[in-house]
């Protein structure tokens, strides 16, 4: 797919911020050959410190100017607030017909708060990765992060098509499916699928975590029933998803407006009695859960393990069972 | 841990539906030998046959009360709407001394529509084992279902503790770790950790149903990150839920209020910009995740795989990342 250590896609790949994706990236480009040379680039010294102590990268600084400087990919892998900051610090150091690109998980804010520091000379192509853990640092990563994953890259109009293509190559050479998409529309189907998931798993286990203590053990005791799950989702990095909320407000609020039409929808008829309404919405439900198994996005719990997207093979749902 | 097939608990237990629960319960006394006979009850020619053919039940009948009388213990395992009308038929065939239970996921309301129809001669002891998948029917049932889950009871006051005792053997005889408990505190705990947990995952599906064809397509696609946990969740069985919904309204109202209270101030928080009140609510429910995994309630996925919740030896976190 891609060349070997003899030919890499790239001679110098720049990480800014080395947390779990970061270091996951900078595996990945290691054992795949993708890269000459792969720099790191953290704030913490632990953080440098347990890059270069588990491979993740050749060389670390903390500046991020001289980390970019010479490379002719730098992609940025902190939280969302950070980019702005390292966008002014690193314009000057960018090479000519380097590729400037990202992992946030939100779009539009990228263009907004990244473009202006980015010179003509550079081809600026934001990206998403759709992969993760709720584990947070470098020592949470793991070079099988993106296999069988999505990566969405929302290059701006008009950017230069081959820096897109090798890019993607990248992408698909640390094991990902690569999709080209507006950062609008990637903005507004990631609220759906993945902010408004986090908003309300993160307000559920605080609806829970207020309770008084008694009823608050029981409902540790017994979070089988479902509430486990939310639970695991809400454990994800507060910053990260801070960012998140802030940076795709537009979007987050509008699924969210429609999310609590629809539940209050269900709580009048809960009130009510009306048997039928519950019924029939959690009958119309199970149609897109069939979808979701038929895409090959449902069944496989550990990220390592290939979902056959690209497959036409129906997979088996072998997720857990939710319990009453 | 209980008889063998020589000395087993019961002489003849009798399971008035045989769905997921009543056909796992079937097959999981049949293999450990805990009752001298086990029969089913079902309306439909069709699950009678396969409850014979999958060997769950070694007789089945259509009519209830000719499948209660003679036996020791009679379990309805019917969604909650069935109740009344079973209890009333099956009322007159109960025999002395006998026990009737049922699994039903509400409890104060199965002790406010089944009571009134149990002869005094009876010992009625409602029971909530927490366990299930989102399948229904008696394919779906398995032996292991109920292995290393708690199996709740929460008989009146006044209840004979023999009779609780002998019950108590048969969910142990089975795997499960018994917990006895006043009615209305397990809806209140089960309103928090079941109910609203699969409200909202109804719910939050339903809005992603209704969005235009191609955002939800894309929806499906791209469901790795958050959404799909809700998408299984959502499968589970619509009838079964509506009746869960209906019965336990005051308890699930409660939570929901609640919840809506705290989803209204995350909204709020983000239409302002206070990134401070994002991040120490995010903080906040990392420390409930702790206590899950503590409580050995995290870290399985496997159904069937034990969680050893009665072991003091921590668990590994194994559960399947969220996507950011």
């Amino acid at each position: 797919m891609t060349g070997g250590h003899s030919n890499p896609l790239f001679e110098r790949v720049c990480l800014i911020g080395i947390g779990l994706i970061g270091s996951s990236l900078g595996r990945a480009i290691k054992r795949h050959g993708l890269a000459r040379k792969v720099v790191g680039c953290a704030r913490r010294a632990e953080t440098r410190q347990a890059a270069l102590d588990l491979g993740v990268c050749d060389t670390v600084h903390a500046d991020p100017a001289e980390a970019a400087a010479g490379s002719d990919l730098v992609v940025l892998c902190t939280p969302l607030s950070g980019y702005p900051e390292i966008a002014e610090r690193i314009s000057g150091s960018l090479r000519r017909e380097s590729i400037l690109s990202d992992v946030g998980s939100v779009k539009q804010a990228v263009i907004r708060d990244v473009g202006p520091f980015v010179p003509d000379h550079v081809h600026f192509i934001p990206g998403h990765p759709i992969a993760g853990t709720e584990k947070s640092g470098p020592e949470a990563g793991f070079a099988e992060l993106f296999e069988d994953r999505w990566a969405i890259l929302t290059p701006p109009p008009g950017t230069d098509s081959h820096a897109v293509e090798r890019l993607s190559a990248l992408w698909r050479g640390v094991g990902a499916m690569v999709e080209i998409m507006d950062a609008r529309h990637h903005d507004r189907v990631l609220a759906m699928t993945s902010h408004l998931p986090h908003l309300i798993a993160y307000t559920i286990v605080s609806t829970a975590a207020d309770l008084e203590t008694g009823e608050r053990q029981e409902v540790v005791k017994f979070s089988a029933g479902g509430f486990r799950d939310f639970t695991r989702i809400a454990a994800s990095d507060p910053v990260m998803w801070r960012d998140i909320f802030l940076n795709n407000r537009d979007a987050v609020l509008e699924v969210l407006q429609r999310f609590n039409e629809d539940i209050t929808a269900l709580q009048r008829a809960i009130r009510w009695g009306e048997g039928e309404v519950l019924e029939d919405r959690f009958r119309h439900t199970r149609e897109l859960r069939r979808g979701v198994i038929e895409a090959h996005q449902a069944g496989s719990f550990d990220p390592r393990e290939p979902e056959k997207a690209q497959t036409a093979a129906p997979v088996q749902d072998k997720t857990d069972p939710p319990e009453s």
